[in-house]
């Protein structure tokens, strides 16, 4: 683990160049499949260059790293994560991963130890479902899961379809549009990624990095809108009243108490609303407004969990429907099923850690992860995570550079362990 | 009443140019202060001429109109209501007590029959808080009522404050600065207002036009803004989140329980949040907000009740804040006091109606009006309400035209009937 303390300075100054390039009014801003996502790419394969790697681009553009002799390997394992981020999003979420394994890779070139099997890394796009709905976007592409809806899904500010955006960067959309993967699957031995921890376990716990045993799935729905009756705030009586501001709180306010009762039973799930808007171009302190519009994101390990809240779900709509004269319109649901990392890689990593003198802790992912993806394909996948102070997803994110490198030994172990 | 029914074409004339006039892409738009004000003033100030009626500003900008012999009267019934609308609001919330007020001096000027006292019909700006946050501007400022805090209050989207508003029209702010009537109130022998009904009572009980026996009055934010933590949606668990978002359901769903409570005990109430909205420069499906803000309006006839409220709200945001881990910022709160029509007068207009062969039918009004500043300034003060479909602060406010000169008879009844 000492050797790879060396790249604490590299790490620190690949971090600070990335988050110098994506600054926003807070945080960073990497939009998927925007420039900004592409200068990034760019600046990481100078700095692999720099460092006498090989660098490309794969056919959804993504952008591969490699020692010079393992660039044309045909059977290999992956390591990566995503470089975008949400809108004033933090700068580890993703690119943590990505970093660690280009340092895997450094290292290796500078001839500390050779890989056991041959390595790749990639930075991914697209894995943030901020932009255009549906989420991993750039490892569906990879592995052929893109849905045809899901490629025409509209971008949130600029409303251009995804295939639009994925054309103008230059990936042929047809192989996507027939769910024919981008890359040849049977080439990966594994698929390995490092992030950062998105909720507190770690910090509370006081643990610099962890093994996940499995990515929560989720159902999401990224804008249901509840229509009721406009009317002025003060002449409508209770009783004649169609108001889906009181309708929302009434369906959040139930879906809240089943949570808490699955939650006390032992149950996993978590709840999130997180867009809630009524119309800004109509709305007024002195009018009952006449619509809503939310979003609703529910993740559980457990598939069953999910299908249970999609039938609470539907079940509080109708009564709430039939109570307060409201009706729901919801889009198109995004379904995302739970994936469990492989149990050799889960034992592989156990042991790294170990040898590095760390315990090994396992728990799950509360978010999503390209991982999932990759998991789900049927390739042996595997997950590192990293303490974060104050969650992911905003300006926050607060991630030790020696937290990070000691994840990072732990990766470089399992992939140098010849012993496997 | 047969012979008002003789400007059937006339009214239906000036709300259809008034509507063209200030149309919007729904709807009609006629901001407070604004140049469609002062151009829906002008229009008005043109016909009353057109018909041989003498027309003016006073020292706040409102048109007042009269029969010539009565422009100097100094004792005097005032007659009106306001011109502003809502954004994309319906066409008659205002407008028709203005116009209502218009045809009793067209008919008196004709030789139908004269006013008991003199008449002056006013057309007041500003009654909306949409625009501003404070309602009644118009009329405050003619009774010294406009508080400093209110006069420096901002413009909803060009943030402009209302001072500055008004001094670009040119009224002279420093009376009101100092609380001074900018008119003589002493002048005033009583106020009237006829105002179509912004609640479904009278469609229910299928009655054209009703009498008011009082005016709710309200406590209202304009923006209370619930902080949380921004994080992750998928990764922090229930017990350790700060969700706004909920915190915002938690509240509104026990504000919602109480009013319900209320209101099966007989109590008078309406609570309305109309403006709800995450951040949309930073909110996101997949991330928890950091932030929720929303406007509130609690109005009853009972200053009880709203005082009831006020205790009720600061309970529950203390015990959320303490459950929920967030924190509630409040803006100064909006409050008017429940007004009570004059008893005489409502007796008066009973006994108009009546004489028209209509039966009076006597109702709170649970929208305020200009007509609470007068009556609250101890002017002896009434109301009429005309039936309207849909509500108001709607595009779709729909009243009958028949409706509107059942009501404006009754008012021109009541000005001129001599046994008063």
């Amino acid at each position: 683990m000492e050797s790879f303390f060396a790249f604490r300075s590299l790490a620190a100054d690949l971090f600070s160049k990335i988050e110098m390039l994506s600054a926003d009014t807070k945080g960073v801003s990497r939009p998927a499949f925007s420039e900004k996502e592409t200068e990034t790419l760019a600046y990481l394969e100078s700095v692999a260059r720099k460092h006498g790697l090989s660098t490309w681009q794969d056919n959804g553009k993504n952008t591969l790293f490699s020692l010079p002799e393992d660039k044309h390997a045909k059977k290999y394992v992956l390591v990566g994560s995503h470089v975008d981020s949400v809108p004033n999003g933090g700068n580890y979420d993703g690119l943590a991963g990505v970093i660690s394994g280009l340092l895997a890779l450094v290292h290796s070139q500078q001839g500390s130890k050779q890989f056991t099997h041959p390595v790749k890394v990639i930075a991914l796009r697209g894995e943030e479902s901020h932009w255009f709905g549906p989420c991993y976007i750039g490892s569906k592409c990879l592995t052929g899961k893109l849905s045809n809806k899901e490629l025409s899904s509209r971008h949130k500010t600029d409303g251009q379809t995804l295939s639009r955006k994925l054309a103008a960067l230059g990936v042929d959309t047809n192989p996507i549009k027939k769910n024919e993967p981008l890359m040849d699957l049977n080439e990966l031995i594994g698929y390995i990624e490092l992030h950062i921890e998105q909720g507190p376990m770690l910090v509370e716990k006081d643990i610099p990095a962890a093994i996940v045993s499995g990515i929560r799935g989720n159902l999401r729905h990224k804008k249901i809108v509840c229509h009721g009756e406009a009317g002025h705030s003060g002449a409508v009586p209770r009783v004649y009243r169609r108001d889906p501001v009181m309708a929302f709180v009434d369906l959040l306010s139930s879906l809240d108490e089943s949570w808490l009762t699955i939650v006390q039973k032992g149950g996993d799930l978590v709840l999130t609303s997180g867009i809630v808007t009524t119309d800004p171009k109509t709305h007024s302190m002195s009018r009952i407004s006449d619509q809503i519009a939310f979003s609703l994101d529910c993740r559980s390990q457990s598939t069953t969990v999910l299908n249970e809240m999609r039938a609470l779900l539907e079940l509080e709509m109708q009564r709430i429907k039939s109570e307060r004269k409201v009706r729901f319109q919801l889009d198109e649901e995004i379904f995302t099923a739970p994936a469990l990392m492989d149990e050799r890689v889960i034992t592989d990593l156990k042991i790294s850690a170990t040898r590095l003198g760390i315990e090994p802790f396992i728990m799950p992912s509360g978010g999503g992860h390209d991982a999932a993806v990759f998991a789900n394909t049927g390739i042996p996948t595997g997950m590192i995570f990293v303490r974060n102070q104050n969650g992911s997803h905003n300006p926050d994110e607060s991630m030790a550079i020696d937290d990070f490198l000691t994840g990072s030994a732990i990766l470089f172990d399992y992939l140098t362990r010849t012993e496997k």
